[in-house]
């Protein structure tokens, strides 16, 4: 089998390494030879540090802009309203270049900063049908080689507040769609036992994970979360459930958290967060104490909800840790977790991380340790896919 | 005269315009020509959005680690203490490169991002005496040609606490800096009429300006705020003082922080904001619709108080929007004014922006416009100082 060698790799432990790959995994890490002769066609890393592929937790692969025209932020007219800016958004997206060239555009943009997973939410309702997921299975599958992505079947237009979705995301889950997902069940469908019987009775039927977006703030959202765990326990659908947002953590009481965390972690529920800047959300620190699994995503980019987002799972997690707090090498280290094996527990992923027998699947730039790469985010970065050169600064080769 | 032609320059308002220096300054700036012969040695700018140089308002060159060993964050045994931390950063500046590495590091990373004018901290107690004031006054001194830079002698051990600080803090300001600096009045030196009467006693002798540090949170921060108002209106310093984090703002209720407002804006007061992660923070937009100046600093970089700090204003304009909720496209304008011509106002700056007569002193950056530039926070940007290029992809030439 052919071989390629990576020479001088720095690991997390600041030891330098000579990495062997081989059928696009890692097959020996052994330290650093420094030989007078290297093997022929080695590459030669040069004390860089090597991370695995960031993992993309939460993005929405159909409604971004980048990449395409500008298009001001147009706020709610009353405050914040979430069909005001599904109406919104289906204006936009009237105006917007095709969706697998937007979609392609903000792969490459996560890709050129390190990411090798995804998971992405698609929309699904009673207006665009399963068009959303069909353009996006297309771009899934045209990126193969590039990313692996898991995608949500998402009805951004509530379940029972929408007729024909439950329907339509069972098609979703057929098509191929590997999660069912959710919204807000109290606020939105005003029903949280009618939305929950929907997104987990798909679930159970179709053998698909589950990760709903959860707004809900503080005691109700608790109640949804209290919901969403009964019911992953009553499946036994341990680690294949996520609440995205889940806003209510960051509101309640200390007690009331360490009661939730508890709950979720037994459960398995993941919580994902993206860290945002000017609202409460979930506190990692005390959640990842309780054994919880917290991942993290960008979530939008630079679409109808908001015009931020870069991308760059290394610069979220200096963002979680930057929200968070966290000071400390091994909190800096927490925040890293969340963005690369925390995110690989709540997808799934198989054989991640720099060992022998995972996926060469891995990000080499310039830091001494995980802490300093979180607080200084660093570029140029060589992302590297199976072994396999897949983006150089930030482009896609 | 000797002339530099800068042509295809973006101006903010989105035109092409062909930018004539003269003398280090503006001397002209037309509709972009696209001329077949061009003047000899133009420089092409290519579309690139020009900037005037970003404004760092709030820095500690004396304490930074950047470019140094990694230093893990120490914390402090039992809760945020200011005189632990204070302790903490004497040991680990004694076992650090010297100051004026230190420093001159940590300017780089700063003009390298595009920042031209800045305000410094620089600690004055009965411990390190002026050491600190005397070195990085010829740190500024040799670095002239980059960057103009205010000098604050900051009280860092407090004024009453520390016998001798009042004294030092006028031979501080002798010696050639800027501004007199305080600390917490009321919860750092337990008596807020003694440590003003030395601070504004200190201003009006020497005719320099105050930057407070107050980081008291609620009514007793207010209640300080009230009385620099008072004294600034007293001895008739509008313009001339600032309140550095004034945490207590982004505290009170919205009646509370309207009266405020007025007040601040009044005196001719200006608040200053890193828009911290996990920390309440002023409200940019209420004070701004107040007519208060807000303007912007990294505060640390990467020192004894916290790991962050990247040197980058535009990525600071991002992290203000980002806090604030800043989404539409007057927001995000608004984020850039504060790291940009809030700055200069608040600092005083003479001749600043894009106009025919103000100095030369412009980042070149890829951006469609100021709202995408804050989100994006683009580089590589090239970096001119009187019209000459001083740093380039983030390295000073």
């Amino acid at each position: 089998m052919h071989q390629t060698h990576f020479l001088n790799a720095r690991l997390t432990d600041g030891s330098l390494a000579d990495l062997t790959v081989a059928g696009g995994r890692f097959s020996a890490i052994v330290p650093a030879a420094h030989a007078a002769a290297p093997p022929a066609g080695a590459v030669d890393l040069g004390g860089l540090l090597v991370l695995p592929g960031f993992v993309e937790g939460h993005v929405h692969l159909d409604t971004s802009f980048y990449g395409d025209a500008w298009r001001p932020h147009i706020p709610c007219t009353d405050g914040f309203d979430v069909r005001e800016r599904v109406a919104v958004q289906m204006r936009n997206l009237s105006l917007a270049a095709p969706m697998e060239e937007r979609a392609k555009n903000q792969l490459e943009l996560c890709v050129g900063n390190g990411s090798l997973a995804m998971r992405s939410h698609v929309m699904v309702d009673a207006t665009v049908g399963l068009k959303h997921v069909e353009t996006i299975l297309a771009v899934r599958e045209n990126c193969r080689e590039l990313i692996d992505i898991q995608l949500v079947a998402f009805p951004q237009s509530g379940i029972l507040s929408s007729p024909g979705t439950a329907e339509l995301l069972e098609e979703a889950l057929k098509l191929g769609c590997d999660l069912v997902g959710g919204l807000d069940p109290a606020s939105f469908d005003r029903d949280v036992k009618g939305h929950l019987d929907v997104v987990f009775g798909l679930a159970e039927r179709r053998g698909a994970g589950v990760d709903i977006h959860l707004h809900d703030a503080g005691t109700l959202g608790l109640y949804e979360i209290e919901e969403i765990c009964a019911r992953t326990n009553a499946l036994g659908m341990a680690g294949q459930v996520a609440v995205s947002h889940a806003y209510a953590l960051g509101d309640i009481s200390a007690d009331a958290l360490a009661k939730a965390g508890e709950r979720l972690a037994a459960a398995g529920v993941a919580i994902m967060t993206n860290a945002p800047g000017s609202h409460s959300f979930p506190p990692v620190a005390a959640l990842r104490k309780a054994g919880v699994t917290v991942f993290a995503g960008s979530d939008n980019i630079r679409d109808s909800w908001w015009p931020y987002g870069d991308g760059d799972m290394l610069n979220r997690a200096n963002m979680i840790g930057y929200r968070s707090g966290f000071y400390e090498d091994w909190e800096l280290e927490a925040a890293y977790d969340v963005v690369s094996h925390a995110g690989a527990k709540a997808l799934g992923l198989e054989a991640y991380g720099i060992e022998v027998g995972t996926k060469a699947d891995f990000v080499a730039l310039k830091a001494e340790h995980i802490p300093e790469a979180v607080v200084a985010v660093p570029k140029p970065r060589t992302v590297y896919r199976a072994g396999r050169v897949v983006a150089r600064d930030g482009t896609v080769a």
